[in-house]
């Protein structure tokens, strides 16, 4: 698919000079995002959109294309997808929607279009899909998207969710690799990107949203060795009965059964993220940390409460948030206010708010229990209100992350004046998550991902 | 409690002039937020504290005092109840810490404290924690507190929970009416703020982060007569093994069985939160909302994904997304592109984008079909991207709240540049919640509430 990420000249069909119309919108994505190859608008209605040569057809550009975009009505798509293929485009995302999603007319649109594709060997992205976002090939279809390329690879059947994603993800400072949406997925599949993203360098994790598995022979065999390279968590929804309903009048998509998918997923060693917010939180985690046995959480708070709030959910999630050991409690007493907690958490009190690098000082001691494998760091509201100290915070913290040998994260359920400070932090390697329940089960999928990678990259797995 | 939510005159013992002292911190805090009252800091050291008179003692004063703030260490703390007691000071906040959290030796002093407080019949709230915040009272010894009050009461074990909490809530738009945070409850409990909060006029909803319920029978009795007249919200701690140790090191509470308290909140109707966002998302709709039976919701978004996760969520919360009547289908193909799902959710598709004032259209036709209780907008990525639009999408929204006779909720998983004009929703009476899940299990609760209090106030509950 490199030609699809990192194409070297791009057709749009259906482009238009009408500013309203999704054949300019696209256009001029395309150009205002800076890409670097050649650009040719087709449309037989017109010589030249946005100061651009216009063409009437793909086989008359006489040029070789890598990529056409197609934005033309369904009817019409299928006599463009002929077109391409007879001028070898290598690859076609129709954006345009009224193929499955909308019944069994736009079903048998959509059959002949991938028929008339793959006669000439282009393959197809879509129909009803946004394509691709390719930060390093400067290509995106998407409004608004950032230039920074960054470690995350997605695959979405929804382009308004891949929007969601990206745009959650930018404010915690996670830029994307390779992003493909894949709308109906009449020809390539998610199978085919998870294959890809998993083997491609600037990928260390591979999220998705999805809403159907095509062939589940196939998902299972590849997911199984995709995983095996790097983690995969992937939002499936449709789980209900409404949710199918839903789906199916959305990307054409049969949801399937929702155990059954589970037990697959668990099987091919691929996260499930039961939320948006965990599908973004467990790829900041992957994009981050090194998948990690987790045995011991050991918590680090300012306010008492939030760190009852944060043992609470380490263990709804499944993990231990041990007593320290003996030597800890002492090591902490040492730094700490008589009236604080040293048992797990490490209660910091109010001393926290006058004598930030406590903060610091706590974790270095965590590191040293045998009985820590993560240090969480709970932050108060107080560290929020003003942008000096959330600076003075982030700062203690990004020291403490350098000097300690374990993984430390954050929890800040108010953001307040510390979201650049914070999304700093995050870019320095220490997660930042928003609620006590996603920081606790992003850490225990970095334990679970750790344990299926072990299993999945085994000699007996490998036999 | 009036006399403690709103003072006429307020003593500081242990008021110090040492900038970096909480004597200090807490006077300041005392007179920066405009109290109206007397204020006078009592500390023998001391002749004059931030240019006011400095007493030796209360009983020195001379005037009546209505509240007395004690942060003097623990041990002095009996000391100054017995003279707080014999001045007739009517409440007495104990902040300091070092009492039944610390171990036996503080229990015997908390004991002594409250046992010399009530002697003289005054009643204590702590030790161990930060007061109360009163608006309307013109009272905090929180930093940084809004001034505006509001129509939420909440009652917290922890005070730096309580700050998190006013902070999330205050970023939705919404403020307090009354809050105190109790502590290690030696003598005031949750029990007795609920008891008041419930009558208090400027209340509409009250929430609480609590650690330990003292006096179950009691709490069970109080409650369920609080619960008839308002919804009460209350996220329990402590769950778990260690989340009981941390309760118990953090305001020395016994947790009790998570199990049993689940079903005595259920007998009393007192709605559990689950999380903090539960537990602010909820006091947001129940102070925007009224109870109502939430039979059926109906799902608007732009991006069809959305939409399939909106509708996930709310069957994962126990409700229906019923598919729309024949006539409400055909009235939203009337105004919705050809492609567009219109089945539940109505998938405004790209459309939205173009036309924001279709949010509103699909909302009044929603309004009519009688399978819809309330209804649910996902806010696409692309909405939030500039302040601009977010500006033109909250002007439909609020036109729609006005225009329909159900209630209309929005659910932004991104908010970006949208924030002003999302909290300006929230105070137009239109809840916005950041979640998927959260949105619907707060729907869930509101359902909930509103068959619990017809339970609580039928006849036979009331014999």
């Amino acid at each position: 698919l490199d030609r699809l990420f990192k194409p070297r000249s791009i057709a749009v069909v259906g482009a238009s000079p009408n500013p309203r119309s999704i054949g300019n919108l696209l256009l001029k994505r395309i150009l205002d995002y800076g890409f670097q190859g050649r650009v040719y608008p087709v449309n037989p209605k017109y010589s030249s959109i946005l100061g651009l040569k216009c063409y009437p057809s793909v086989s008359s550009i006489g040029e070789h294309v890598d990529l056409a975009i197609v934005v033309t009505p369904a009817e019409v798509a299928v006599k463009v997808a002929e077109d391409c293929a007879k001028a070898g485009v290598e690859y076609i995302v129709v954006a345009s929607g009224g193929f499955k999603e909308v019944g069994a007319r736009g079903a048998e649109l959509e059959r002949k279009l991938v028929e008339a594709a793959r006669a000439g060997g282009a393959r197809v992205v879509g129909p009803n899909c946004m394509g691709v976002y390719s930060p390093r090939g400067r290509v995106t279809l998407f409004e608004g998207f950032p230039r920074e390329p960054g470690d995350v690879a997605l695959v979405s059947h929804s382009g308004g969710m891949a929007e969601m994603i990206v745009m959650m993800l930018a404010e915690r400072g996670l830029g994307i690799s390779l992003l493909a949406s894949t709308g109906n997925e009449a020809d390539l599949t998610l199978v085919d990107f998870i294959e890809y993203m998993s083997r491609d360098e600037d990928t260390r994790v591979i999220g998705g949203y999805i809403e159907q598995v095509k062939d589940g022979r196939r998902f299972l065999e590849e997911a199984r060795k995709a995983a095996a390279r790097k983690p995969i968590v992937l939002m499936k929804v449709g789980r209900g009965e409404a949710g199918r309903r839903a789906a199916l009048f959305h990307t054409g998509a049969l949801a399937g059964m929702d155990k059954v998918l589970s037990a697959a997923f668990k099987q091919a060693g691929v996260i499930r993220a039961e939320t948006l917010l965990e599908l973004v939180e467990y790829c900041m985690t992957f994009s981050r940390l090194n998948p990690t046995p987790v045995r011991g959480v050991g918590v680090i708070t300012g306010p008492g409460g939030l760190g009852v709030v944060l043992v609470d959910a380490v263990e709804q999630a499944g993990l231990k948030a041990p007593e320290f050991t003996e030597e800890t409690k002492l090591k902490l007493r040492e730094i700490l206010p008589p009236v604080a907690g040293v048992s797990n958490p490490a209660d910091l009190t109010l001393a926290m708010v006058r004598d930030i690098d406590l903060v610091r000082r706590a974790a270095l001691i965590l590191d040293k229990d045998p009985k820590v494998d993560v240090m969480m760091v709970g932050v108060a509201a107080v560290l929020t209100y003003s942008r000096q100290i959330a600076e003075e915070f982030a700062k203690v913290m990004s020291e403490a992350g350098e000097q300690c040998s374990k993984p430390l994260v954050a929890v800040c359920p108010h953001v307040g004046e510390a979201e650049t400070h914070l999304r700093k932090l995050v870019q320095a390697g220490i997660p930042v998550y928003l609620t006590p329940e996603s920081a606790a089960s992003s850490l225990a999928a970095l334990s679970a991902y750790h344990k299926a990678k072990m299993k999945l990259t085994s000699p007996e797995a490998a036999s």
